[in-house]
């Protein structure tokens, strides 16, 4: 997502600067202009690469975070103690506005991406608060996105001034922007529909059809709302562009890697576990981030006294060794009486 | 669909007629147990085929429409003077409950499915009703559930034991049933997606991917609870089974007839106009079903007052010779601002 949104930005001649925390990747970013994760992408020469934040975040007007979820604290971190600590670089990253692009929940703390960086610029005498974050979504498969392919894509801040920025920002011939003051139920929909993909991968494993895996999707949607507004997201988020588009993406597109691995794992041909979180090879090895995230949402819906019985699913697949057929078969035993939405 | 439902009946070991309207068609199923709309299928030899409705009636306990909308009239017309007019059909007819599968709206009077039947059983003295009719609906490509794939469907009926009784007649290994009681919601999304199916149908004939076909879902899903939600059907009918679920696979499924229609018309394959309604070749070929409901649904929204772009859209390619590219950049241009989803 990084290099898509870089190309919007070049497009639209504003100074962009990637910063990676791995300093080979940023090198070979830099010399190649090419990643292995999009193949045929070609980066533009306007766009700046680094590893070291001072270079990145100097004059700085808008940050993205297109750090996967499990490492936002961790990465971000870095970046504010490389930027001189508390004394200067910490009140400079207090005041940049950040723009989250990542999908999930922290697993131990069931934490959000904007409630991540809120708490990593808390400083003593300044509480964490989503002031100056905002969100960026929808049904955005980054090989289409760097392809120039047509998206609509949902701009959510508590901040509207800093959600119309944000519209303004990206909105570019392929990319039209709505916003959105639902911070939760953006956030929260985006991270809930990769579990709900990685189901969607393994009916795609399993061979079942477009017929079971659009049902699969409609339950997935129910569940993921439910969740939602039981923490008090608003019920249409997940009906709109954030919430059922991202969902059919990721579930439809062959090129969505939570489905992808899903499917991968329906044939045996990748495992579960931790280890299954990353997939992939070699300098393609992306970030799964809907199995980190199951683990989060099957526990947080535990405490929370909330049915997610898709999601309970996938977290079996993935960290208890379940059978996918046998997985199936537990989803389709629960069709009969009414169907409830909420 | 006729003959996906048939196979399940006969696995059922409920006895089964299919009645045609086209003799020579009931008499080349009949022998040959194959039909070029489905060629993996073979029919079960228990089903009997007929195109005589005295036949195919006489003992019959429930009926299942799988004629398509703009057909039904004429065809229930036929069958009720087939059985013998007013003084013997009329009342048996009136008194056998019907299932209907067909997913449109006529394009003259407005009216769905359940309705023209019972405005065909409708007698002097006897008052038009919904009693004794129903609605199965759902993410059913034929294809997909003649291989026996499985699918999630919806049985929707006004009478709670009409609806079970249909949910326990069709439910079987690959297909499981849900009962639902809202039959205007029901009807309403699977008329409203065929319409929307053609403008994904759009979007992949001109190679513009799935994160815009996933932003057309999500605003088409809007405007389908939209439409709905304005007549008086419950919107989570259309973020349900029946509703998203259809509508999904009817956009993704390569194998969906309207989307395929779509397509073809994006590269110039068919033509548009009243003539395109029909799609495919001799004896396979189909009724592309959301054409006509996109005529009947554009001028019903427009005296509702209710704001339809995507069928709008749709109507001016199948029917004003409107260009796609111009059609999707009208579209593309909407999307700013606040997202509304009522």
């Amino acid at each position: 997502m990084a290099l898509a949104l870089a190309d919007v930005l070049a497009f639209r001649q504003v100074r962009t600067t990637i910063w990676s925390p791995f300093p080979e990747a940023a090198l070979s970013l830099e010399r190649t202009r090419r990643s292995l994760r999009l193949p045929e992408f070609e980066l533009p020469d306007a766009v700046l690469v680094t590893a070291d934040p001072a270079v990145a975040f100097a004059d700085a007007t808008l940050a993205v975070n297109a750090i996967p979820t499990q490492f936002i604290r961790s990465a971000w971190s870095r970046i504010r103690d490389g930027l001189g600590g508390d004394a200067r670089g910490g009140d400079a990253l207090g005041r940049l506005p950040i723009v989250s692009v990542a999908k999930g929940i922290e697993t131990e703390r069931f934490r959000r991406p904007t409630e991540i960086l809120a708490e990593v610029r808390e400083r003593p005498g300044r509480p964490s608060t989503d002031g100056g974050l905002a969100v960026l979504s929808g049904p955005t498969i980054a090989a289409e996105l760097a392809r120039r392919l047509p998206a609509v894509l949902v701009a959510a801040s508590s901040d509207p001034e800093l959600a119309r920025r944000v519209q303004a920002t990206f909105a570019s011939p392929w990319m039209r922007i709505y916003t959105n003051d639902d911070v939760l139920g953006v956030e929260l929909a985006g991270a809930l529909k990769n579990v709900i993909a990685i189901a969607a991968g393994i009916i795609d494993g399993l061979g079942l059809g477009s017929n079971a895996k659009s049902a699969l999707l409609a339950r997935g949607l129910a569940e993921m709302a439910r969740f939602g507004t039981a923490l008090g997201a608003r019920t249409e988020t997940f009906f709109g562009v954030a919430g059922v588009g991202d969902l059919a993406t990721t579930c439809f597109s062959p090129e969505g890697r939570n489905r992808s691995f899903g499917e991968a794992l329906a044939r045996g041909e990748t495992s579960g576990g931790d280890a299954g979180t990353s997939f992939g090879g070699g300098a393609a090895t992306s970030v799964v981030e809907g199995a980190p995230t199951a683990k989060a949402v099957v526990a947080w819906a535990r405490t929370l006294g909330v049915s997610m019985p898709i999601a309970e699913a996938v977290h079996g697949l993935v960290f208890e060794g379940l059978a996918p057929a046998a997985a199936l078969a537990d989803l389709m035993r629960r069709a009969a009486g009414a169907e409830r939405i909420g």
